[in-house]
């Protein structure tokens, strides 16, 4: 993913959400403070880069005492612009979108789900978690009409780049994309990929 | 993930499933041949990293031709190991477990679901896709009879450990872990992560 307009690196912006995930556990577990060594440990990631990661961004710890969780977990949903609720629409009521529609985990992070989306005649005001699929074609509407700015894609593969470009043309500016295709996106757009087989493909390297 | 075996940088490992799955496409399409600029405009990775990444495994493109599609997308499958498929079992019936074990995308890319584990006695027996619901308690004996390597975890977060921890005894390498929860596994095993909301939050970083 391109990084234009701000200086950090993407892959440095890309762990700052494992951070959060980590610190929150430890918020839930009612831990007061931690350092770059735990969170290395839990992470598998080096306290080095770490401490590198974190410096981007400003001074937190403090010689001694290390990283007030609750102090760290907060200035980094600010900076990942989390503290408040993003709204979200999904394309394509099939398996994954029903998945995703009724997934409990978007609401304490960040995320809500507002819509489901289907161009299926036959899956259009039918049920799928708490929505009424919508059809593709109300798209441009719905999101200009509820600022939404984030969209997940899970249609079959040889749809996905059209309807990547009606949620570009709709002012949809973060794409997660579940279908296993490389989607095209001007500039401001960013595109994320799930692809569950690439993370199978990469671990069987490692076997044999 | 740790990479003690083998010379090979693990985030290079990660990208060889990316140009996989492109050069699938151009075969798809018809291609019959390609190069490290093509596929970087495909992918937005630069041709130099691309060169260099396969550069690691031999020689594969010739000098005025650019790499065959069908010469390099075969040495990958070799290099990854997908020139078989592998057995592949989920652990979780719910709304996830259900996405995966009716995904058909898998038979294609080198995996092929064979069992689906729960241990809710209201979901054991139940139909899930094309399987019946085992039990947990069978994982052990059902991974050594198939000779099971692959497994995905889809559970609630606060069981995923104690499910990783069964998959390990039970002879498992690779693990695809859903819960959002970071997991503790010995050397051997590798898991791999995913987490829509990571994604998300990612991308949120770059609005405003």
């Amino acid at each position: 993913m391109a990084n234009k307009q701000h200086d950090v690196p993407d892959i440095v912006v890309g762990r700052l959400p494992i951070y959060l995930r980590a610190l929150s556990s430890m918020l839930a577990a009612g831990k007061q403070y931690t350092s770059s060594h735990e969170l290395a440990v839990w992470l598998g990631i080096s306290s080095t880069q770490i401490r590198k990661d974190l410096s981007h961004f400003g001074e937190f710890g403090k010689q001694g005492t290390g990283y007030s969780v609750i102090g760290l977990h907060d200035q980094l949903r600010q900076i990942l612009h989390l503290d408040r609720e993003w709204p979200l629409i999904v394309v394509g009521a099939g398996n994954i979108g029903n998945a995703v529609a009724s997934y409990t985990g978007f609401a304490r992070r960040g995320f809500r789900v507002v819509a489901v989306f289907d161009n299926d005649p036959v899956k259009i005001s039918s049920l799928v978690g708490s929505f009424t699929v919508r059809s593709n074609s109300e798209i441009p509407a719905f999101t200009r009409a509820n600022r939404v700015r984030h969209a997940m894609i899970a249609v079959p593969a040889q749809f996905a780049q059209e309807v990547a470009d009606l949620l570009v043309a709709s002012g949809i500016l973060s794409i997660l994309n579940y279908a296993p295709i490389n989607l095209s996106v001007p500039d401001p757009v960013h595109v994320e990929y799930i692809d569950p087989v690439l993370h199978l493909q990469k671990m069987t390297y490692y076997l044999v």
